[in-house]
């Protein structure tokens, strides 16, 4: 999760980077930053809060500058400072620069012991800074041979942007595992984003993604980025975008993520075909659901009904810090229709099961309002293993798949059958003409130390 | 618009009301304001902001008592000032009373004129204060007979909770122009609310609508509330509620919002069975045309796809208070999924067009996205009048059927085709079983001074 | 106790009266407001907390227009409503108006019984609302006549200011109780304010006291204020103006304020001429009680030293609502100044001494910092008597010159010794030409029902 | 300027640490901060703004532990950032530590260069850093050795404290430029302080100065701080404390400050005595000449009077960022006491001149407002270097006695005469029984690199 964003070349950098950060909104909201660069001098705001409560005019107007970068961030395994948020700031021997992150590296620790060895001190939590400590140290001269430096010592999933007062280095890792897209800004200049739903709100045209272990550099006098291999690429991009981050009207990585879920969905009709059940309707869980829901709807015939109903006023379940508050949220949020679906057998479509409380919830709740049957459809396999590559999952003892099989969950969350998305299922649903990254649900966690 | 709550006869009374309040939140966003009773006290705590940014710990400590009364507030006509939320309080000859309402009186100005040459004073710009003087003028020495004596000389579509240090008086016009329902609380007590959807949050069984022209007295003592039937019903409850303003959970006067507008969906399908054009798609513009474009896809075998996606961090568009703040935020707000409509014809379903800006801000977006075709339909009738019953709508200078005909607005909004329900087709899609308030419509202004 | 101001005839009306407020805000630090009128239009902003948190770029450019009256209201006796804060504003039969009020109506709750008896609603506990309703209700064609007849059912001490959308209109009671003055503003205009301090910082010059009874009428076509003599004046003025409230730069009714609080400390000094005690300095308890010390230590020729520090980041102690609060703010806002004190006698001088409690404490935390002896001087006579007439006394069960005599109250403080000043020494310390009121300490409530 | 204080061994750590940050809230308004230790964990919470603003019960009941370190910042050269709060907290190698400081370190920038120059980075403009940075590269095992050895690189005027998990460390530079006292809490434990106003306030009694080059360690076990003698002490305390910045409760170095402004004005007034000039009354420039205008007084036997008056609602002149803001304040802060320097002439006494726009300010109000002359008298001597120990000057183009000559400045800020003392005066009004750091006045820049 996290979003970030970069705008090179454009005198409205932080105006639209802000812009961009809102449209990615849904992949970070505990807190965003932005940092600029005017006549060699980095500028940053950020705090915590949504992206239209941090950046007002007051904001845009001391982030001066033609570049930027920014970011949201998600909730924080206890970091509850303020420092936590990004870009991330430093002075360093070749002067200012300031990072921005996406991603997970899983070697953090190895490299703040050796660093701290040697003297380094951290002011924060985050692994980010690991790469900006790895840069200052790095004997080169150019700051891009640095971060070349940098990243040999650096395992993991991740997406890179670093600015200098004059130029800007996005980095993706071998495996492109998170996405990251290129565009191109009509009003003049790039922009980077994790996401291509960024691109239509500051009118930019997408031109193609940042390849596996590619870093783009854009300095002054070039039209074009300048794009320098780093690495072999072995490209893994994660499924979890697909199954339920990313927003449905982006691309990642050639592929529409509506679509993709629609296929899940009728993947998940098709596997209910000789199954021996009859439900009046399909109801998805708002809003992840509804895409698959569509599709199993499609594909079964069946009715797609709207049986649940999201209240937008609440925020999401999944990026809440603390399980309390995430037990009066989903109570809050989802309410049943309760004339649709009285006496009526229901086929509920979710994107995921994490720790199955708040399946037993809503099934629970559907029951309460009158519903006969419930069978509980889940669009992704069962989630196993936790992800270390940058997806937000509990440790492995909550996850409900680790410590239950299909029947028993079944029985735990009190539906009438429960079926998931088998791996195979959900490589052909996204497109079986590449490798993902599927740790959560297979456990090949194969970005290694 | 505004919803109003009355929680009676339970010890969280304040809490249970702006939980209401929140289930309620899509009929007002500006200001809310709840009063309690307690020990012959009223205590009222109203400011402009959401129900989750008003209403905290702090401030329901305060709202002690075993009975409130809340309100939501929708933006007004240029009432920015903190005195226009509501409860409206005032001390009167026989003690304290607190007043929410939910509706238009139409007779306002008239009542103001007498009651100001008689030496009233107005402090704000609601009607809500008309009531408040009538009653305090009144001669009678009981509330229930000054009440009744006030609403005599008030004419219009209301719900109004009068709120005496004892007591709850409950009217509904005798048209049931607004809904209201009556609900009893597991945990003690009765809630009345504008909308069923909040009956569930509070752990509320549904009983019965507040019938037209009737007044609900909740007293210590009476296990149920006295029933006085103040006026001669002649039921006519507003179309407005189904096509556009309720929560699709809500159950308004026994039907289900959400099943009319797959209804009004259904009909539109119908409607064009024998018109000669092809399309690849259903459309709904989100949220409030989702149930439409799901009848309408139903009936027609055309498949269902979420070809607009909305962006749920900003509020929305029909009840922001100016036209500048309307332009930026329909931009954030929809953004096109351009993989699926590129080269598609699409068949886009919205619950209504008021001004026709939106509408062609939309189509617009859909073209530039690479749609082929985009034909428009809308799940209610023309709205040519304004609405004096308690929606807000615009003068009926910008309402653009005044203005234009069907195929000026179709060429205006450049759709490839346009169309809408009639009033009969609302009418059916509604149940053909009553009258309803249509005067957006048709004109008909059947509440007169 | 609150402070008011009304700027007449200058494009920066609100500007103006904001600037004046905040020179006024020793007076109340509750709430503050200003309502313009701008082409027959009232805008009104009020809220909590000081002039220079409400008052910002923002809130003046709404408040446009060329006359402004304004308010710093004080705390109240438990009115903690955001109603409480002043102007009032009203529709009325003539129209709208706006009034800001300065004392106390000794009337109010009978005059309140009586509109109230006649269908009045009362929406704040504020005695400003009584003279709004009496002004609506007054059958003459002409506000001017209106106020008249308002007033003459009004007993109390009061200034008002009375605006409507082109006029304003000025009154001070005819016993002048509370102070209130004109000026001329050299960027064009006319102020009224509460106390002359105001005009400094507004570039206006003095001109001279509203008198008593008097009504000052601002309307266009006028080059000066018309004057009416309203009431058959009985001067009066208070005397807790001088001894504790107006601000020592202030000439209230021809007198200085410094120079009486001076005078106070000499009188003092004379009369413990022949009393046998020696001290090594005279210690004010700042900073209400520093002119008199002065005074004193002139007189009689002993040191004047700040053994008391006073902490200014904490707000003033006589004027904050609960007794806990004041008990907190006393001890992080007062600091002896252990090396000047330690060892020595001291001769300590306050303005007043209500409860006794701060008297107390002071003593003790003088001892404990090592005072050999502490002799206590109070700069005014004993309070017996709560007053009615503006000032904010606790009831007078609460008064420690109530409950004790002087001998009792010195042994309770702890003091070894304490002298007062009689009520002709107070007089004769202001200017022994006039009356005043001086019930508080003689209990001569002179104004009656 | 800036504050510090650290809590040792009692359990309510943070909330004392608040109370005695609020008692030395003068020392810097811009931006507070606390961090706690507790259970081997170190919680910070700083934020812009008053002690009183950023410190509520729900931040004290985050700080837990029963040690805590504060600190409170004044406005920096352009460091607007959130960042530049302290302490200070960093990870390195044997754990958590955090930092706060007081004073100016002058090899700040050749330290940087090194430190970056081998790969460390730095995330503010705080010379803070510096230390915690020298502290981490130090290769001794145990932190009281990293810090000895940190300080051998460090030149400067200073006071530390080090807080790690479960001690702290409290230094003092070896020439005691900036003050700071160890005091014993009688609900137990310590407290280190920049001044002693803070002792009185949480119960703390007086123990003695830190000493020059003296490191106090605070660790459990322990009953009494374990005192090493880290560097030859030179002692030469700031003068500057005494003459404006410290609060004249205080003692620092065993003198007090209010004594030594009395001293000050009562030599300020024995230079005066072969002068021919006659004025009619001593008059301070609130509040800091106060004191000295005293010690005026009582030797020149002219009566003090309290001519111009301070407004509390603002805050401090001296310590305001901007040049534009401090004019504004000026006219808002201070007012004429007309009626009483009318035909008047005037000793006006201020403590500095520090630009000169000020005092020129001064000057033309007291004649606008009537006095006759206007002798102006400064209890220092002429500021014509800029401090480069702590104190926030300008540059030296802006200080006015670099530019000018005594009498140029006379007549530029149009006052009769005028006078300073000089350094030997200043030396002996504080006491002549040791050196100071004089550099403001003599440019004695002893503290070399």
């Amino acid at each position: 999760m996290c979003a970030i964003v970069g705008i090179y070349g454009n005198d409205n950098a932080a105006r639209l980077a802000s812009i961009a950060l809102f449209a990615m909104q849904h992949r970070g909201q505990e807190a965003t930053g932005i940092s600029s660069s005017n006549n060699g001098k980095i500028h940053t705001i950020k705090n915590r809060g949504l992206v239209s409560e941090v950046f007002d005019d007051d904001a845009l107007r001391v982030l001066k500058g033609n570049m930027a970068i920014g970011h949201n961030r998600y909730s924080t395994a206890g970091g509850d400072s303020i420092l936590d948020a990004q870009p991330v700031f430093a002075k360093y021997k070749l002067g200012e620069m300031s990072i921005v992150h996406n991603g997970n590296l899983i070697n953090k620790d190895e490299v703040r012991e050796e660093l701290t060895n040697n003297g380094a001190i951290f002011q924060t939590g985050m692994d980010t800074e690991n790469l900006i400590h790895l840069i200052a140290k790095s004997s080169k001269d150019r700051l891009r041979d640095r971060i070349k430096e940098a990243l040999n010592k650096t395992i993991g999933a991740y997406c890179f942007i670093v600015q200098s007062r004059s130029k800007q280095f996005v980095i993706r890792d071998r495996y492109g595992i998170r996405p990251l897209s290129l565009g191109k800004i009509k009003s003049g200049g790039y922009i980077i984003a994790s996401e291509t739903c960024a691109f239509d709100l500051v009118d930019a045209e997408f031109i193609r993604d940042v390849r596996p272990g590619e870093m783009l550099v854009f300095a002054e006098g070039h039209d074009e980025p300048e794009s320098i291999q780093l690495f072999e690429p072995e490209f893994r991009p994660c499924a979890f975008e697909y199954v339920y981050f990313a927003r449905p009207d982006s691309e990642i990585d050639g592929k529409n993520v509506y679509k993709t879920r629609e296929n899940m969905g009728r993947t998940l009709a098709k596997n209910d075909l000789n199954r021996d059940f009859k439900v009046d309707m399909v109801v998805p869980v708002p809003d992840s659901g509804v895409p698959a829901a569509l599709g199993y709807a499609e594909e079964s015939k069946i009715p797609f009904k709207y049986g649940i109903i999201r209240n937008h006023y609440v925020g999401r379940t999944f990026i809440e810090p603390t399980q309390e508050m995430r037990n009066l949220k989903v109570r809050m949020k989802l309410s049943p229709m309760n004339s649709l679906i009285k006496g009526k057998s229901l086929l509920v479509i979710d994107d995921s099961i994490v720790r199955g409380t708040t399946s037993k919830r809503i099934v629970k709740m559907l029951k309460d309002a009158g519903a006969k049957e419930v069978h509980f459809r889940v669009a992704s396999p069962e989630i196993k293993f936790p992800c270390y590559y940058g997806i937000d999952t509990p440790n492995q003892e909550e996850l409900i798949s680790h410590k239950m099989t299909k029947d028993e969950i079944c029985e735990y969350i009190q539906a009438d059958s429960l079926e998931y998305l088998s791996i195979e299922d959900l490589k052909n649903s996204i497109g079986a003409d590449r490798n993902y990254a599927l740790e959560s649900f297979d456990g090949d966690y194969f970005v290694t130390k």
